[in-house]
């Protein structure tokens, strides 16, 4: 960690709902900005200052914004900059690259959402100014958010304050507004912007107030940024404070969004700050009971954890069925807001344990996607619904065929996850089948989750080819692990596929079983009849299973025969790259090492396929040959968990490390671009399901703990068939 | 004309010298912003409306001012908008989409370069202003330009302006400008932008001053948009008038672009608007001394071929040898200001007869990019210097290897011409010689020209892949006529790289008994000996010509294999699109369909390849093949020349008009995009060459007129080396 950058991890027991910085460097902006987003479940913010700083990536998104641009940009629109608050001081703009900066702290308060910032600033005039930053997004509102400045100063100053919205904003250089309508007052700012592509309406609005001191108003701004001006002198001692109550709603959400902004705004404004705080609080008090997971004997595990299920807490579509978590959350550009295999693999789990309500809304978006999976399968000569690789408002394919080569941005890299990293589709199926497992939802199973399971095991029975020798192939594939793509028989997918088609069999037959009528509907829906359900039975068995005698899967048709790396080389603590940066994408494919292990991943979903000691016997082989430090950030959370599995928690927790690690220090240089949602979704799964052990069964549920050995405590709840249940594991 | 748009063409004399528009149609703002586009031969600005409209297309560019963009967009940067003017009146926003239009007009005169607008407005309040608008840029400095406002009103009105600079513009959605520094106060402001990936600073600064009434200025603004406001009591029957002087300059052209550009304003603010204007007038009045052609007897030919000559006036480099003439000028987005081979072919000859200075420019611009072309032949393989189908600030090959498709902007088509359209260098070669030989210029060819048609050569020689029939071949290519691409043998490349490589060695000769001391230095630079002159000799002899024996050419091997389409659908008068979305690319591949005549091309740059009945032979078959009416936009031009050498001067009348009124009326849907270069030049070819039938040879120069019949006379003037020479061809 030495050479690394690491958040203040190190404080006492407050310290571990808070994440502080006392310094700014700015040649790491776009890591704190990252790290510093707050949000509702509706919209984020990144940590980008209110007053702004050269090169920033300032940032705000919601969900359901989306807009295209050619060639196959679909992506979230940047929101109007709606939490920005210019400060003159005897004229001379505030900003941490003028004057001199005395002190700088922020904080992240993860219990409320909270962000504060404290700045003592010497202005070019000489006079020392404090300031203090605070904003917020109400957690128990889809709409609001607040933000809060007061100043004060050793001499007397002239102070100019400019609050309102700008619609000039930008997604990396690409423009998706455009602006529609505008207007100021001496108390309020409101602007009406529309998607350049998918027409979205948006309303922003904001209530400014500034107390403490007499000052002048105005209304102001240009095109596209209405603002309130305030000027005003600040005597010595004295403090201002400035209070921007905001409000933003999408035409998706409001039939009038420009009058429902500018409403909700002038209703906050009436509620004032402390009310809005309070509603906030609760609803964040709530979550926190229900999400919390306490981890005694190591504070660097406990705040890590609270962060990651933050991020989460604040990404996550608590108000709409619409919409799921991105891989780099709301919190970035990052994969432009794509929802891919990460979410149901290692984001959803801890919400179907902890906040079945959200698991549910994530479940729903794929549900929603389902006519975008079915043109999907229909493109593909395919029958049923097979799911995007990426999905993004529609549930059609968005993955970009073609993209800027890293190197030389005139060229272009073919992209074949879209095409052929087709495991998406189980891994949904059993997202779903893990939440009904642990929540009992039947309505949910009955209206929704049965018909993605049976239409996705449509797809996987149309696209398995018979072949000569009697098994059923998948060719030219992707498995997670993606330094080998274009496999065949890749053991992930074609196992996945086997468990899709006869769980899809189960479920037909509780359906038919227990909810006759609706099977009977569904089943007319889809023309699947007992024939089909058959014939999924026989693809199911005839899928190739590549396992050895002993146990052991080859990861692909051909993996064994590549060129095994020495070890040592694969741990050299000096390496600072991935092994594919070192070898080349086509050298390290020519290898057996792993971006992460396929094999070791489908035994952690799917531990009924590896009896006896076939996952010992996996685990000895993969485990070795894998990247962890440099390769895939979804591996570490997974291999902690099979590394407890294995009898090894103290490797375990090594590689938890490495997923804590992955946002607050930023490992793999790229955290400016967002969190990564899969590593901290995976987190909790390491922690749950690794070192407490928790296992549900049909029966229902037990702990296997394997506690790194200074960990003295673990406690969580979670909900088992709508009950709630506390798990407290101790060494 | 009946269903299209016509400016007025109609009016008396001094209509030959004026563009005029008396009404505002939303509709079709684009075309009229591409139409009023004024400039300086530095930089141009679309006709958009000072106070804006929506759904604009506002631009202005300058030359040099590139900026890059993944993937392979590299384009001039819109500049920081300089021209804008906002205007309330009792406190209601002047749009023409607001209030009542009572009156419009619009006028461009190409004398001076001045774009005047008229306005009656009836304000949301009810009362009835009166709005006068010109602006011009100064046509003797490469800096300076001007806007000019003046406003009265039936009744007393609140008037507020506010004029200054604003860097949120856009090229497209993209974004090209950071903003690294403003500022305003009540009679001024400056902008300090640069590019975001090549790193130019641009330093743009406005005086403004109000005349007329006594009214409160300040400065004003938001972040990137610096201005100066003033507010004021108008009362009936006064006029206020606002001037705005402007100066823009980059980084490339000073060492502090930011203080130059503000001293500039403010020296031209201390000259004032009159000042100014008779600088510009006299330097107009200069330009069109040289460059006007008198058509006597049709109005709409002479207003259209003057608008041409304007268009291509304040687009040429008239400052700096180190820019050339985009395909769509400096008047839109089209082709991103890329100079394609219309630049040499099309637009220099008006030039090289007229204004050689600025020819020479042009040319220079060829020459400064060598070393860009001398990188592109050795990525293909080859030696010397194969010029990009695309250039823009360094010479190498910007032509996108991928485009959006237009139907379905997910998908991505092949742009073959940057890899295969090569006969761009002996075009560039072709235009050298052409301006050699009016101009005399010795120094230029010796220093200069000689260099770029020998590595250009050198290029053809090492091309050329001599093949077992004792033949050298060009295969896989794309001639002019884009209908058909990636044919072997096309007719237009094969003669002219033949016509290079003799040429080459003809300039060899000269270079070596005129000026030994260059040749021993060139030809050591290049590595250039007697043996390797031999060599181009041999291969311009081998290269494989299709004449049949009674002269006609085959355009590309198997042409006359294609399927023959019936002449009269091609002359359908009730199509409306190009032969090519009709039958769709691979259907109109397949036929002998002409998007323009490549063989009667090469027929009008080297006659002397079509003796005898050669010429007539090749027309007969060609012309009736070609989609003149919907095809290349530079075709008909050059079919109105072949129509006269033909001896049918009625039938290149009709050609003419198709060219003429390629801007003036939308005749392709597309001038919204920016004017068409070439035909702009190609129009001025088939006055001069045409139906005056100019031609300079060895000897001296003669005419061999062919009038339409209803032209009186045609009159004009060229430099002959160096000697100005009148011609007057009279009916």
């Amino acid at each position: 960690m030495n050479e690394l950058r690491a958040f203040d991890l190190a404080a006492g027991d407050p310290a571990t709902w808070r994440i502080t910085e006392d310094a700014f460097d700015a040649d790491a902006q776009h890591h704190s900005e990252t790290v510093f987003t707050i949000g509702n479940g509706q919209l984020c913010v990144r940590g980008s200052f209110e007053e702004g700083y050269p090169d920033d990536h300032p940032a705000a998104f919601m969900h359901r914004v989306w807009d295209d641009m050619p060639v196959s940009v679909t992506e979230l629109a940047n929101l109007p900059r709606w939490w920005g608050v210019d400060l003159w001081f005897d004229g001379e703009r505030f900003r941490l690259d003028a004057g001199r900066l005395l002190a700088f702290n922020r904080s992240l308060d993860l219990r409320t959402g909270v962000l504060c910032r404290e700045v003592r600033w010497e202005a070019p005039s000489g006079a020392v100014v404090e300031l203090g930053f605070e904003r917020f997004a109400d957690f128990s509102s889809p709409h609001r958010a607040a933000v809060r400045v007061s100043v004060a100063s050793d001499r007397p100053v002239k102070v100019r304050t400019r609050a309102g919205l700008d619609a000039h904003v930008e997604n990396t250089g690409l423009l998706h507004w455009r602006v529609a309508g505008q207007g100021a007052d001496e108390s309020a700012a409101w602007l009406h912007t529309r998607t350049r592509n998918t027409g979205i309406d948006l309303g922003s609005a904001c209530a400014v107030t500034l107390d403490g001191v007499k000052a002048d108003a105005a209304a102001g701004g240009a095109d596209g940024v209405p603002t309130v001006e305030h000027t005003f002198q600040l005597q010595a001692g004295r403090t201002a404070t400035l209070t921007k109550l905001v409000a933003i709603v999408s035409g998706i959400d409001a039939a009038d969004p420009i009058a429902g902004a500018s409403r909700l705004a002038l209703d906050a404004a009436a509620a004032g700050w402390d009310a809005l705080r309070e509603a906030s609080d609760t609803a964040w008090r709530q979550a926190w009971e229900r999400s919390d997971v306490v981890i005694e004997g190591d504070q660097e595990a406990q705040l890590s954890l609270r962060f990651s299920l933050f991020q989460l807490l604040i990404a996550a579509p608590r108000f709409t069925e619409h919409a799921s978590i991105g891989a780099k959350t709301l919190s970035g550009f990052g994969y432009r807001h794509h929802v891919f295999w990460d979410t149901e693999t290692f984001m959803v789990p801890p919400f179907s344990y902890s906040q079945p309500q959200i698991a549910r809304n994530m479940l729903m978006y794929r549900w929603h996607c389902l006519a975008g999976a079915r043109d999907k399968a229909r493109a593909n000569g395919h029958r049923g619904a097979q799911f995007p690789w990426e999905s993004a408002g529609t549930g059609e394919e968005v993955t970009p065929t073609w993209v800027p080569d890293s190197d030389d941005r005139a060229l272009l890299v073919r992209i074949w996850t879209g095409d052929i990293e087709i495991h998406i589709t189980a891994d949904i199926a059993l997202a779903v089948m893990q939440y009904w497992q642990v929540t009992g939802d039947d309505a949910f199973m009955r209206d929704h989750g049965a018909e993605i399971v049976l239409d996705g095991a449509r797809f996987w029975a149309s696209a398995a080819r018979l072949e000569s020798d009697g098994h059923c192939h998948f060719r030219n594939v992707v498995g997670p692990d993606e330094y080998h793509d274009r496999v065949d028989d890749n053991a992930y997918t074609n196992q996945l596929a086997a468990w899709h088609l006869r769980t899809a069999g189960t479920v037909a037959r509780w359906l038919a079983d227990n909810h006759p009528g609706r099977w009977a509907e569904l089943s007319a829906d889809l023309g699947l009849d007992a024939s089909e359900l058959a014939q999924w039975g026989e693809v199911a068995e005839a899928i190739f299973n590549p396992a050895a005698p002993d146990g052991l899967l080859e990861q692909f048709a051909g993996y064994f025969d590549l060129t095994d790396v020495d070890p040592a080389e694969l741990r050299d603590p000096a390496r600072t790259t991935s092994m594919q940066q070192l070898y080349g994408i086509d050298g390290i494919a020519a290898t057996q090492v792993l971006k992460q292990p396929d094999v070791l991943m489908l035994a952690y979903l799917l531990p009924e396929l590896f009896p006896g000691n076939a996952l010992a016997r996996n685990y000895a082989y993969y485990d070795p040959r894998t990247d962890h430090e440099h390769g895939s950030s979804l591996g570490p959370a997974i291999s902690a968990v099979m590394a407890c599995r294995a009898g090894e928690p103290e490797v375990g927790y090594q590689h938890f490390l490495r997923a804590a690690r992955a946002d607050l220090i930023d490992v793999r240089h790229n955290a400016g671009d967002g969190i990564h949602g899969a590593s901290a979704g995976g987190l909790w799964q390491a922690v749950v399901f690794g070192f407490a052990g928790l296992e549900v069964t049909a029966d229902g549920w037990h702990t296997t703990p394997m506690l790194p050995k200074h960990w003295t405590r673990v406690a969580f709840c979670f909900d088992h068939h709508g009950v709630r249940q506390r798990v407290v594991v101790e060494a």
